[in-house]
């Protein structure tokens, strides 16, 4: 295929740093730190990465991989199988490498989403040697546009070394003009960020580079992974109705209108199938400030429901991908790509108000979230934004639903086996048997209200119980220590939390 | 005491309010809700209150009672003992109203201190009925000049539906001037909070409030309830030494300079005691934007090593109240006193890149804190507001001595009993042993880290076990669910974290 070079790279300066993605991958040394762009599975750094792997089939090589979130195009499980990872940080949602991490044949730090980029800022990480980051092109000025994630490509590239583009043929052209590129500066030297509207433009349509960092300029041209979402189901889709019912609430009692507030919903199916339930209801002119954007946002925008959509990334199905891409004029009049450290950042959060939704795998009765850890101790995928979020939201709803694995599973148990957001934060529950509203409420206030509105019913008794019993010892949030873990050792043991009868 | 009222109301409109405390005690009704000055022992309302415990003897009466954060002048525990609170929020330190609490007689809310005027100002908790705030004065505008804490006077006064004023006589009129209470308006219509330096002022000197809101004055003549805190011990300082050598390392590394960056130290003794050791540092022109200012800064500002403290909230010891009340006018040029949304908001703890203090009551191996709650279940003073600083700042660290109890308790354990602060918000973990720095650090590689640095070598051995026996099972973070919490159930029972030799 012939390349017409310059509608790709505009800053006539770069124009002989095009290279072989084998050659960039050369300069990658063992124990190097590399920065790749990609945030849950859009726009990611793609050849470089391959090439890289191919390399480390038949070399020793041990990396520290920082990125946004996860990445696509099976980069994570191919470098996890390649076992040429020291560390990565700060997400990942690969079966393989998460079968690598709870090996320990790899290091894995959970990182809040929008302290990676403070981290690097600062100097706490390992420096980084270069940053691989995915561009649609490269402006007149030499910024580097990125593709259809921004992530922490911005940090990256400020703080690498050295860097390596990669101009994606296969991304929308039209993509340029959708970014919003801010740096916040020092810590203690820094402005307030001037960000009151989810639509407010603050910073520069492409990322700022000396155009002397830049070593190596690949062409490829692969489209992102598809996002791994299933279609609502009967479930989620009453999941949705009882967080509708929630919401309508509020606005009945004054606390919001049929606007609502700025909307942020977690990655994956859950969450997208309780957005999709939006379009169902009455609230309009919604608007969304979230990290990653997926087909609800898109349905809900071409419904006439939302207003505007700020994210750092946009992952979706095929068949949306298709729709979105091939509109992209019409979309751009909705939609902003900043940075995830603005994204997912406290101060813009608590300032608009956020609704936030995220998953949870697990919560306690008393509303302690678990949202990564399988029975306390097998990661699953990360933390994400879902602690930028709900620490700081004006409404932090978790939703899951109440079971799993045909029942054997409670996702309501009397004590989490890991917390990643405490009770202090959490403020309505949702599973699909209904919501719990746990605002303004003691501990022991909010156990009967979550059992009797979000537990399954084969497992009320069982928790009634518990806390009967718990209750006898006292104290602010009365437990049983002995029996606090019991249902996850009796899921270990006997494949089922349900209490076994017996024998006399 | 004749009393030059025109000194004190200096709003013409408002002399006719002047009442009793017990006239202004018997507006309030079985079920209100009263929002009471008052942070950590400071600036808080005390006739008033003293007047209703009066009455709550002989007359059944149920209250919900809103502060800043703890009273001083007995008020919690008498309230407590009069069995007169239904629900208290956000925060106590009283260990009668502990008891209460634990003993299930009354509800206790443990919020984040930062969180409560947003749930105030959007309606969530039950709306005030009175507003009961101590002040120095009202000025010429009807101002309410508050006196030497802020917390959440501010939002009680503007939401409630009734204020009462007490002017307390017995506190310095000099205080007048130090306040900077600021109102931030509603989410989604509110501006950025134009605060970059911890001496920036952005609001008025007083409460603003209607004068048809003013439902009574008193006026009172009580000093503030002395902080409660020990000096420094041998321990203490040896923790003060190792954070030293932890800060002067970060120097070095060139992340921070001479000057550190804003502190922030929570409330108690480990803390004061801490910050006291800075005394002895090289530091210089330190910045202090903190809750609650102890006896500690004010010797840092006197022997030249601070330059500035921003705080909500003044609670000294009685020698140093005289020092510093009877030489405000040096103070003034170093001090600000501000609502407690503004001394803990994340924007603003984010955007300073604030170092944080906070106490620890437990900590396990892989970093999570626990705060609140004794063995998991029993509250002891609440949340406070370290979960606003740790969740946001630059470098959120958590002091705590090894162990308790005569080395009974070891502070540092498996799996802590109750999560405040999770494995995602911890960076430094300081006790008298040393100093862990757990900065982008994988779980596992931080176990060895805590033990060898942290932990008391009485229970090093034990921890290094279960360490390796939970390993056996992998995992991101090894744990053995079965004896995850043995440590707390072997001290239920046996009365120490002490693995007994089991008899053969």
């Amino acid at each position: 295929m012939e390349i017409n070079i310059p509608n790709y790279i505009k800053d006539p300066r770069l124009m002989n740093r095009i290279v072989s993605a084998q050659e960039a991958a050369s300069w990658i040394k063992d124990g190097m730190t590399l920065g790749l762009s990609g945030f849950t599975r859009a726009g990611d750094a793609k050849a470089v990465p391959t090439a890289l792997i191919e390399r480390a089939k038949n070399e020793a090589m041990k990396l520290n991989i920082y990125t946004g979130a996860s990445l696509g195009s099976d980069i994570d499980k191919l470098m996890a199988e390649a076992g040429m990872i020291h560390k990565r940080m700060p997400f990942q949602a690969d079966s393989t490498m998460r079968k690598k991490i709870n090996q320990g044949e790899m290091l894995f730090v959970d990182q809040h989403l929008s302290h990676m980029a403070e981290a690097i800022r600062s100097d706490v990480l390992n420096p980084i040697d270069f940053a691989i980051v995915e561009a649609v092109s490269i402006d007149q000025s030499g910024f580097i546009i990125p593709s259809t994630s921004v992530g922490n490509s911005s940090i990256f590239v400020e703080k690498a070394k050295h860097v390596i583009v990669e101009i994606n043929m296969a991304q929308p052209q039209a993509l340029e003009g959708l970014h919003d590129i801010y740096e916040l500066g020092k810590q203690g030297e820094r402005e307030p960020i001037l960000l009151k509207n989810v639509d407010d433009r603050i910073g520069s349509v492409g990322i700022p580079v000396h155009s002397d960092k830049i070593a190596g300029i690949v062409f490829t041209h692969q489209v992102d992974s598809a996002s791994t979402i299933v279609p609502p189901d009967e479930e989620t889709q009453i999941m949705a109705n009882h967080l509708i019912r929630f919401l309508k609430s509020e606005v009945e009692a004054g606390r919001l209108t049929n606007q609502l507030a700025p909307l942020q919903s977690g990655i994956g199916s859950v969450a997208n199938a309780v957005l999709h339930g939006l379009l169902e209801s009455d609230f309009t002119n919604l608007e969304v400030y979230s990290e990653v954007l997926q087909d609800a946002v898109f349905d809900l925008i071409d419904a006439g429901k939302v207003r505007f959509a700020s994210c750092c990334s946009i992952t979706l199905s095929y068949e949306k991908m298709k729709q979105v891409y091939s509109n992209l004029d019409k979309y751009k009049n909705y939609l902003i790509l900043r940075p995830q450290e603005i994204s997912n950042h406290p101060e813009i959060i608590r300032r608009l108000g956020l609704i936030s939704i995220n998953t949870a795998l697990e919560i306690d009765i008393y509303g302690n979230v678990n949202s990564t850890h399988v029975r306390g101790t097998h990661m699953m995928n990360g933390i994400g934004g879902s602690g930028d979020f709900a620490r700081n939201a004006r409404l932090a709803i978790f939703v899951t639903k109440s079971i799993a694995k045909n029942g054997d599973i409670s996702s309501i148990v009397p004590f989490v086996s890991h917390v990643d957001h405490t009770e202090h934060d959490v403020d309505v529950i949702v599973t699909e048997q209904g919501y719990a509203d746990l605002r303004g409420l003691a501990p022991i206030e909010r156990v009967p209200l979550i059992i009797e509105n979000c537990v399954h019913p084969s497992y009320r008794d069982q928790l009634i119980e518990y806390f009967e019993e718990a209750k006898q010892k006292g104290g602010q949030t009365p437990h049983i220590l002995e029996k606090a873990l019991s249902w996850h050792i009796n899921y270990e043991k006997n494949g089922t939390m349900h209490q076994l009868i017996h024998e006399v």
